[in-house]
Order: C-alpha cells, then sequence, then structure tokens
C-alpha cells in the first residue's frame, strides 16, 4: 500500500496572492486564478527552487546558505485568520496583509496540517507541506496602517495560527473557489517526538 | 522561535550507496564516500529534481506525470534490517541488496521518524526525510540469489522497517562515519490525524 494516503478532507481556495517586491512591502496582492510552477506562482518573491537561507534556520545553516526553497507558498485558513482577529480584537484579517498565498476554508487545525502532506487542486497541481509557519512582525506594518494600535498584537496572536508553508510536487493551474483535497503520510507518530522536541538542543 | 527544531537524537553513517542502472538491477554499489547535489547523489539512477510518478503515487497523478523528486534517497537503519534479517530467519541483510543509499545506525524507530524531519552531515549537506518507504518485491531477487528460497519473505518482512525516503535540502559531503544529526518540525501532532487515516478515501 501506498504510503500517501488521500483523505476525505478537503478545504476551498478563498483568496490567492502573490508578493510581487518583498523589499517594498510584505503585503501580497491578490488574484483569481494563478499558474503554478516547479517554485512556485509566477512572479512571487518568494519563489525559486532553491533559495537563501535567512533567520529561521540560523541553527542549521549560515546565513545565505543555497537551500531548497520549501517557503514558496504561504497558506493560511479563514478559520485561523478569524481567531487571530478576534484575539487581536479587530474586525478582520486580510491574508494580503500577512503576505500569504493561499487561504483555506474548511480545513480544521491547518495549521497543525501534518507535515510532507499534499494538497491537490482538481488541475493535479500539488503542494507539499513542509511545516508550521511561525509568525514575525512584518505583519505589524500592514495591520498598524489599517488599525492603528493594533499591529503589535499581531505576532503573539498569530502562535499556532500562522498556517503552514509549502512548496510545489506538481505544476497546474489553482483558482479561488477550487477543492483542495488533503494527502497525508500514512504512517504511525514517531514515538520519540516529545522526547525529542523536549530535549532539543537550541 | 523557529519551527524547524535541532534535536540531540544523531546516527552514524555506516553505509553508502548507488544506484547506476536501475533497470539491470535494483542493487546499489557501495561507497566510502560521496558528494550530494541537489537532485541527489550525482550519477544515482534514482536522482534528478524531478522524477516521471510511478505505481506509488497513482492516488495522486497519472502514471509518468513530471513531479518533484522525493526519493532521490533510501535510507534504511542498521537496526531494521537486523530485524527484517531475523524475522526471515537469514543471517544478515546488505544494504545494497535493498537499493539503499544510506544506512544510518542509532536512530530509534527510524522508518516511523517525523516527515519533513532533517538529517544534517557535518559537512553541511541536509537531507528532508519525505516519509516511510514502503517495501515492494524487488530487493526478493537480490536476496534469493544469496540465500535460496528466502527472498519471497522480504516483503512481510519489511513492514514498517523499510526505512525513509529523503532528498536534498543542501548540498555538500557523506562519509562513512559521519554523524548526521535530526532536526524536527517542533509542532503539535495533527488532532485529526488518526481520524483521516481511518476515514481515507483510497
Amino acid at each position: 500500500m501506498p504510503a500517501l494516503l488521500p483523505t476525505d478532507f478537503t478545504a476551498r481556495i478563498t483568496w490567492l496572492g502573490r508578493v510581487a517586491n518583498r523589499d517594498a512591502a510584505l503585503k501580497s496582492e491578490s488574484l483569481q486564478a494563478a499558474q503554478i510552477v516547479f517554485g512556485g506562482i509566477e512572479g512571487e518573491a518568494h519563489g525559486g527552487v532553491t533559495r537563501l537561507s535567512c533567520s529561521r534556520v540560523l541553527s542549521q545553516y549560515p546565513r545565505n546558505t543555497v537551500i531548497a526553497n520549501v517557503r514558496q507558498f504561504s497558506v493560511v485558513s479563514a478559520q485561523d485568520l478569524a481567531m487571530i482577529a478576534d484575539a487581536m480584537g479587530v474586525e478582520r484579517l486580510d491574508p494580503a496583509w500577512l503576505g500569504a498565498s493561499i487561504c483555506l476554508d474548511g480545513l480544521p487545525d491547518l495549521t497543525s496540517l501534518p507535515p510532507s502532506s499534499r494538497l491537490q487542486a482538481p488541475s493535479g497541481a500539488t503542494l507539499v507541506v513542509d511545516m508550521e509557519n511561525r509568525p514575525c512582525m512584518l505583519p505589524a506594518k500592514e495591520i498598524e496602517a489599517i488599525y492603528p494600535g493594533k499591529g503589535k498584537a499581531f505576532k503573539a496572536a498569530a502562535q499556532r495560527r500562522r498556517g503552514v508553508t509549502a512548496w510545489v510536487e506538481a505544476e497546474g493551474a489553482l483558482s479561488v473557489g477550487d477543492e483542495m483535497r488533503l494527502h497525508i503520510p500514512d504512517q504511525p507518530v514517531w514515538p520519540h517526538l516529545e522526547a525529542a522536541r523536549a530535549g532539543a538542543s537550541k
């Protein structure tokens, strides 16, 4: 039996976006549809099959090491964004303000989706989930511009709700309204996972 | 805090190998050292940044779809191989007969290592674990040649002990004797994992 198993869990794409120039702003522009290719959405500043390593992986790599790019997509969930907004006391959070690529509706606890799971669109376009994304301070500026005084509240409110990062396993089209199906590694949880997390050297 | 966490778990490379021509035989040739590049070990028949999809992912892709190659490496553990040999009633199993790329000694329950975990060598060479590898019948022929009558026992004996598949996140050198460190996604288990596995559509 194959190790990658289709599940009955699906989610609808409610929003698609692209960051054209990350030096100008984190904010992404919204799209109705996008072609995804190996490396990401065409024209995405976070795209590319490889990238230069950043502060997030300093425990693994000296800064600016050429590594595979598993951060081609920032995938967030409508449910998580609503909970973050609630915790911040603001009306709503636009995925664009977070520099997101895809917002999905319908997958519970999206931020803890199994690493190496796949999200597949009807076109065959498929993303590999790398792991949880961790909130940074960059969205604060975008949020502050809309809700003065609220930006700083983002990082704490977004803990465990910031979505996941993902990269392209198979090319194809994505459109707002598409249902993506979740495929998961069909394997038991590693028996030493909690011990490894607790004893992890920094 | 970054989501990818170094752990205190390490394993020693006891064997390195490469399959030069998969049409000729599954068997791999052993190496004392290897340079790994994006796509895998140079000269490896299972290498390449992309590959044509096979029967293992027919639930996701029509055969021969171009997809990212997450099967650049077959990583097995010395402990698993000893247990498989014991279950088969043979003296030993050589990683070469399984077409393995790397045999590691010291990581408990290697076959269920967390998906998206990383194995990093002292050179900086780093592999991303995709997921459990599932045993097929191909090693039977190699084993049969050494232990007549035993080949067919491999597939059943190797359930949950066949190791993991992996691919290159960062280039560098690997040598027999190197200690590789395990880095894991620092996130909770998805609350719906067992429900998804139980209800998974085939």
